[in-house]
């Protein structure tokens, strides 16, 4: 039979909340599994086993499906996120089946697995994770993944987005800026609370922390040519799930 | 001698905060004079008369080393504002000067009138105003002004940002998007009130009509291929001016 994919959650039509098309309206794709585990993980629930009775196999079709009933006419712009979705070679049946109704795809993935469907998807932000993660940047393999999508013509296009915590997070933001100066770069500032749901004190100290953040990166001059963006989503909705 | 250009403002570098590269490092150098009067304008001081006596005439050698005193060498990206800098012949030279130093150059402009140095920028926001502005569109000229910039090669870019108070402002931006379909759409949610300084509750009533102006955008089927941002320096700074 066709392969099915592991999903935790359909939704939208919503807007993308950060990276390089910040405020895009869309729906999600949210994919269970990941390759790692960051300490500061904000969908810890796609791969800690909290969410696994929710995980449901769904097919390319059954998919697409869900999409129209809950978004029916009113999108034409899919985010596959995770978990890392490049886990998942059987999401090339459910990106053809998308760009064959026309519909524009982004994906959000730590660039540490490659998958030949990733060539097909028009927005690739790839979040290589910080010191602060807990994590270890596997370079031989982002390297690789990097030059693979910034091969591709336009409008193709890919992006590094990297979230910074502390000092140590923004010295591993110049080192990949410096690796791959020809890509687009977007420092994300850091949510030190992935639980709390105070919302207005919640988007107080977000944007207390983006000042900060703002403040260092101007200050850099190895650091000119990069964007510096909040999570919109998290100053609307706090930390609330499915929006 | 060399033509001057009138300025009031040079700051940064601090981030964009609005249209197509928010979260960008950059400049900024604010011109003086508009052929609009926006009923809610949040640089009236640039044609209202009430900073005529900080507007220095200075010629693009002058702004370049004001630039460069102020914002040394960490700084690669310069935005033109007003005002309507488009008003401007004699920024021709400036852009130039700019290019020649590579560095990369944005302009934000209602798109009333057109200049040959605005086939230059690198990234254009066109921004037609809506009707709580109390300003009419002459659409034949914009039709021309995104005629040209639309056929530009990449990485020259343009796009169109409306500005969305209220139902009539949004049928406004629906009437936009569908003239224009194959130009990048930006709505952003108006500021009620540019002078309170109460950044906290200002930021909190500006999340609160970001969120209403998502859900409008969201049901609607025609604008599907449109991002929503708000205004980030008006979160992060509130009213204040030269940050
Ligand atoms: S890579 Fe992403 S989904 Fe995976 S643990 Fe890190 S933050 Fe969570
Ligand atoms: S076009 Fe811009 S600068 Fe001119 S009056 Fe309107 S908002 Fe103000």
């Amino acid at each position: 039979g066709t392969p099915t994919i592991p999903v935790l959650e359909i939704f939208g039509p919503t807007v993308q909340g950060e990276g390089m098309v910040i405020g895009q309206k869309t729906m999600f794709v949210r994919t269970a599994g990941c390759d790692y585990r960051c300490l500061w993980c904000d969908s810890a629930f796609t791969w800690d086993g909290s969410a696994k009775d929710l995980i449901i196999k769904m097919t390319p079709t059954e998919i697409r499906d869900e999409l129209r009933r809950i978004g029916d006419n009113r999108f034409s712009h899919v985010t596959l996120s995770g978990g890392n979705p490049a886990l998942l070679p059987q999401l090339e049946g459910l990106v053809s089946l998308l760009r064959g109704e026309g519909i524009t795809i982004a994906v959000e993935t730590q660039g540490s697995r490659w998958q030949d469907w990733l060539a097909e998807i028009h927005q690739v932000t790839l979040s290589p994770k910080p010191p602060s993660s807990g994590m270890a940047t596997d370079w031989p393999v982002l390297d690789d993944i990097v030059a693979k999508l910034s091969a591709r013509p336009a409008p193709f296009a890919v992006s590094l987005k990297v979230v910074v915590f502390d000092e140590a997070d923004l010295s591993y933001t110049r080192q990949v800026h410096a690796r791959y100066p020809g890509v687009a770069m977007f420092l994300q500032v850091g949510n030190p609370d992935v639980r709390r749901m105070d919302i207005g004190h919640h988007a107080a100290d977000l944007l207390h922390r983006y000042e900060g953040l703002i403040d260092r990166v101007m200050s850099l001059s190895d650091l000119n040519d990069v964007r510096v963006l909040p999570q919109l989503h998290a100053l609307v909705w706090g930390n609330r799930r499915g929006v």
